[in-house]
């Protein structure tokens, strides 16, 4: 008796719940750097690296994700 | 009987949603802090030490539930 | 007969959810503080307060999720 065909590996869908809040959060980042920046030229100097070190620690979030997914491994 | 072929840990999915907040919350964080940053660049110092301390304890959160992923091995 | 592949513990999704939300509250109380802080300086001191107490009362909800991770442990 086969009840469902299903197959896969949860992992995946816990990656993909690990990359919806920083898609979202690295995206916030960027809009209101091109805003700011759209608005005060002069300031996009001074708030570059706080684009860059909040993209950095934000999509760390989603990659840390992708590397649990390869090393909780389950079942074995 | 092979009722479906998955395989996994759903401490992966722990993760990926103790992830989402954090990932849209340090984006707020650092968002707020480049708005605010370009708006009144006078206030870069005033504010930065919030911004810190808001990403690091908004992360935190999503470290804890890493942590967590390997401190609560199922099972076995 | 082997149902499912699947390990892990259930607890560190409760912990994911539990975490879900103050990620994004911590973040949102302090975005604005960092946003009120660089349009009105003077305010700094007169809101710090409710900064701290808003992220305490946020954090301690997710860092129950924590607690309550470990109290209740499964089955065994």
């Amino acid at each position: 008796m086969l009840l469902a065909e299903i197959s896969g590996n949860v992992n995946v869908i816990g990656y993909g719940i690990a990359a919806l809040g920083p898609g979202i959060g690295v995206g916030l980042v960027f809009a209101a750097y091109i805003q700011a920046t759209a608005r005060q030229p002069e300031s996009a100097g001074l708030t570059r690296v706080y684009m860059f070190m909040g993209f950095a620690v934000v999509e760390a979030l989603a990659l840390l994700g992708l590397v649990l997914a390869f090393a909780l491994q389950g079942g074995s």
